[in-house]
């Protein structure tokens, strides 16, 4: 029998080694491949849901229920989803081999800066079965061979959504290697694959921080990572307080549960009087619970309002819950932002020009808003096609991760018998 | 007396809140201030050679000779290189704002990728003191601050040489934290340095192979590596020999002992015959050594050509020492280089497009070249004005970097009150 180090090890080298011929394979083969693991997954609808049953069984028998239990379901529904958006990526346009820039040296050489595969992606993730199509799925389209890794909770649904994967990519000539899983659930399995130097090119990790920060924790490989989304939202004196409104409940009570769903309300202390009741009965009204600093409360009062603590500022909620400061300037809006964002997304709601552009400058985020909701920071709604997650690294990736993320670039160096003088 | 740790992290701090500044400072102030660093650092010419003469006594008294104390010796041509390294940076454009991208969405939503500094950029390098001035100038100008931290046998012309850089950037009223070092030649200081997450933005290693496995080997932040280079030549059937010749005789010889030298040389068995008694011819007469496989020592039966073993491939010798091999076929010469390769710059000499083709899509280095010397791996070779390595990463940068490597993006997304539906 083989050791776990040994079989994760081998995985890499298939993988590594079937990324070298799929850096090569042209669009339309690729995109039959991704059309063909639709089909597969259509056809073993039955057969998934019956593997997915079982990691429902399981996880009620342990006492998992509500949200978690949710993210774990199948129906026919989310696996047409599944196939819809494997369709989708073929779809998209082939970002391998795209010159992104080509000049010519006073000696006569021409480079090309040329965008290519990264090679083998590793991603770990929790929970949602469906990861495990799309990460693939972009992942094989950009050209690289990917390791899947989910959690133990989804193993069996996993297991068979991924059995479909590979069958439909050997059966398009892809070679083997390009779609790959750990199947095992023992934990040393992310450990291991995180330290595949040379053999892994990158991972990803795509769940709660929990798991983000195990995998940092533990990696050896270059990872990017998507913490958590502490998004702001900053509403200006003078600010047009419908537009502030609708944007400010939007990006709380849209879907909540989201890494760009906003956590923390800013308001300026002369917007705050006519702003802050009208907000806050919108608000309690959908059910949202407020946790105020000192003035806010003052404002507030009447309203119930619980006292937003310290750590208040510096939680992501992912609920309906929402903390909320009464600033005195523009600027302890920006430095409250330093000090307790999280480099994904803030906006400012104004009319002034000159104060927005101070606002978009000196935010340190991936994503700023002038007068719209956090909630756009997606890779769908900036049109990307699709996303592989949003990072809130600065380097390689930053903000929603598309298809030209998961690639990097060489440079084509072309000449007629050069040499350095 | 405060401990080393607090001593770093409250420089990393002083750095961060100086990048927050530094992001936003408009490029003459930034260009006038590496032209005060460049007036400075001439000024101070004596002073800097009087403490680089205690370096070079501390360096003889250990023993040290050769190549090291070369790196480590200033002289009044090389000082006047790096003022003149300086107001070559103050002249080239600011990458800082530049737009990368700009679109619309259909919701009328106005999208922006633009060009922002990354913050705060630690160098950890060794012996030349230069470094000191060529990557203060290049973090510098890309709107990040440094904090350097150079190797303890060049410590007194590293401070002073600081000491000018500081100066003049605060007299410019650059902020205070813009230009950091640290000065203590503890090693711990390095590995602090290296875990100041949230802090230091990035880490970029310059020296041999040990010290940046050691960086990597302990960064909590991340790392852009420039490993070794060991840099491949294949000289395929029908290539025009002479071009050949000239190509590898550069390759090798120009400046054995940098990155972008070739190590290994592999000649199609087709063109061995002919080829490598001229090559051989040249090499030995620029006292280089040769290690060839069984059959290049068949070819070159009456030259001094030594057995090349195993590890002789995966060396980077950095000397006028060449591994040379004769292959079979294209296949073999690609097999050879993803085996022992560094990822580096390979070059092709050949006369067939579509082996060439073949060879610069197949392997997967950061710079492939045709028909020129791997010797142009080099920013100031590609036009990229400034270079403050070359990464053999994949992530972030890859091959040459510049100032654009220096900086990331944002997203800066204009609406006029768009929420999510």
């Amino acid at each position: 029998m083989t050791s776990l180090s040994d079989q994760v090890r081998q995985l890499a080298r298939r993988a590594k080694s079937a990324s070298e011929i799929l850096a090569g394979v042209p669009a339309p083969v690729k995109n039959r491949a991704l059309r063909a693991m639709a089909d597969e997954l259509e056809k073993s609808e039955p057969a998934v849901l019956r593997e997915n049953e079982k990691d429902l069984r399981a996880a009620r028998a342990r006492g998992i229920g509500g949200a978690l239990l949710d993210r774990l379901a199948l129906n026919p529904q989310r696996l047409a989803e599944m196939s819809r958006g494997l369709r989708e990526v073929a779809k998209l346009p082939d970002p391998v081999g795209e010159l992104i820039k080509a000049w010519r040296r006073p000696n006569g050489l021409e480079i090309r800066k040329v965008r290519v595969p990264i090679g083998v992606i590793g991603i770990v993730y929790e929970a949602r079965p469906n990861v495990t199509a799309d990460c693939a799925g972009l992942c094989l389209k950009a050209g690289n061979s990917v390791i899947l890794r989910g959690g133990s909770e989804a193993i069996h649904s996993n297991r068979m959504i991924f059995r479909c994967l590979e069958r439909a990519a050997l059966r398009q000539n892809l070679p083997r290697g390009s779609v790959n899983m750990i199947s095992q659930t023992d934990r040393r399995g992310v450990e291991i694959l995180l330290s595949q130097v040379g053999l892994v090119d990158l991972v990803i990790p795509r769940g709660g921080e929990g798991l983000i920060r195990q995998v940092v924790e533990k990696a050896k490989v270059p990872v990017i990572k998507q913490y958590k989304g502490i998004c702001h939202t900053f509403v200006d004196e003078g600010a047009d307080l419908k537009m502030a409104e609708r944007i400010c409940f939007n990006a709380k009570v849209q879907r909540p549960g989201v890494c760009n769903a906003m956590e923390t309300l800013l308001v300026h202390r002369k917007a705050a009087p006519e702003f802050l009741p009208r907000m806050a009965r919108r608000y309690l009204e959908a059910g949202v619970e407020l946790r105020g600093d000192r003035r806010t409360r003052r404002v507030l009062k009447g309203f119930p309002v619980k006292a937003a603590r310290e750590l208040d500022w510096a939680t992501e909620y992912l609920d309906l819950i929402l903390s909320v400061r009464v600033v005195d300037s523009l600027k302890e809006a920006i430095d409250h932002i330093r000090r307790y964002g999280s480099g994904h997304s803030e906006a400012i709601v104004t009319r002034s020009k000159t104060r927005a552009d101070q606002f978009l400058k000196n935010v340190d985020s991936a994503c700023v808003y002038l007068n719209a909701s956090t909630r756009f920071t997606d890779g769908g709604q900036f049109g990307l096609g699709a996303e592989i997650g949003v990072s809130t690294d600065k380097l390689h990736a930053r903000g929603p991760m598309g298809l030209q993320e998961l690639t990097t670039y060489k440079y084509i160096v072309t000449g007629h018998g050069q040499v350095r003088k």
